[in-house]
């Protein structure tokens, strides 16, 4: 994943004094769906390795395995230069507060080590914590509901880091090409000769309007060859007498 | 939360046969976390209410009361113009595909109401499901380990949602608003009914293939409700014996 990327621009999560296995599981699963795989553990409260970690991590194993522990924020995060405490704004420090946008824009401008700080499930980072960091980064969230859990936020700031990597490539456009114009003239011509065959144009004097309003559904449909060619088929299939199938 | 937005702008979050009330009341926390309130279930496997969404939900009740149960995926986008399919992407059927921000974009950008479909949990949509999208919708995601679960995949298009909400642009007044869902529906009824009686669908192993594939031709039109009554009218014209006119 991401080869072509340095080490530097995939920013370490660290959970701090995460709480439940199954949740370090849940971030693990998240980080690696967007091509994230460093993980920091500072002070896991029920230890490591913990059991309930693997199970939640839905395969992303790799990561768990590789995950490093270490006693405080400031040994976790000693080899980074970018350091964000991913927080509800904290009114207690002065400090830039970014979005996900701008931190994700800060680490890829970056050819620095990143790392992202996220609290403990219940209580979020102590204050001790953010001010190691950098700068704040807050989801912006529903104010009336917000009520992200920890593998939520590391998931939609994995997400927003990867749209500014290799992986936010826009899924390849292997659309069919828009038919040439004229073979909607095609498809006009046949069709125009089969209404007027049914005496559809009346009275005389609003055929061309008429007309005209058939060209413009006809021709803002975007439809490649292919798909005018199976309209055409069908045209010839409602006017043709029924088929009979053996 | 964008209390000044109409609620075209708010996609309808559509759960497709899901399988786990936990995860319907996880996509729920998930979508009131960014503002969507309007979840709409299609068959849901246990029933509904089902006593184990309201726990997960984590305080997003309101989502689950107001939440409406369908029979078919049909029934539940039939108000909406614009039908997002949050999948994979499918080689078995020629549709755009987007990323979630191209989604946002164009929910953004239209005065016309939205959905997001979403799959089961273990299978996720069928392609008769996804034949009535608009578009096809795809996190780009790490191909190495794509494992994102249902509220993640809620989570991250709500966010990208609420990202453009607030840069939403009127829509322009001059166009025709797209025809809802429903009206597309009774076209394609028409004329499948038609193309029958014409002996049209063969072999009948081809048939469901070839319903897919002029669903999408004619879905992805954008024709207004005044085109749809046009094309109605002629298919009318098509089948009907000529007119004798004076």
């Amino acid at each position: 994943v991401n080869e072509g990327k340095t080490k530097a621009n995939k920013p370490v999560i660290v959970l701090v004094r995460p709480q439940l296995g199954q949740n370090i599981g849940k971030a693990a699963r998240a980080m690696l769906n967007f091509g994230l795989a460093e993980m920091r553990l500072v002070a896991p409260r029920d230890g490591w390795p913990n059991p309930d970690a693997g199970p939640a991590a839905s395969g992303a194993d790799i990561v768990l395995e590789k995950a490093e522990v270490f006693d405080t924020v400031a040994d976790a995060i000693a080899d980074c230069s970018q350091v964000f405490a991913s927080t509800v704004r904290r009114r207690d420090l002065v400090m830039p507060v970014l979005g996900p946008e701008a931190m994700a824009d800060q680490i890829a401008g970056s050819g620095e080590r990143s790392a992202i700080l996220f609290g403990p499930e219940r209580s979020g980072l102590e204050t001790e914590d953010v001010a190691l960091a950098n700068a704040i980064v807050t989801v912006p969230i529903n104010p009336e509901f917000a009520s992200l859990n920890l593998a939520q936020a590391v998931i939609l700031l994995a997400y927003e880091w990867s749209r500014r990597s290799d992986l936010a490539q826009p899924p390849a456009k292997d659309l069919e090409p828009i038919a040439p114009h004229r073979e909607i003239e095609g498809l006009l011509g046949q069709l125009n000769e089969e209404l007027h065959s049914k005496g559809y144009f009346h009275p005389p004097s609003r055929t061309q309007a008429t007309k005209n309003t058939i060209r413009t559904i006809f021709t803002k449909t975007g439809w490649s060859s292919r798909e005018v060619k199976a309209v055409r088929g069908i045209i010839r299939a409602l006017v043709d007498p029924p088929r009979k199938r053996p």
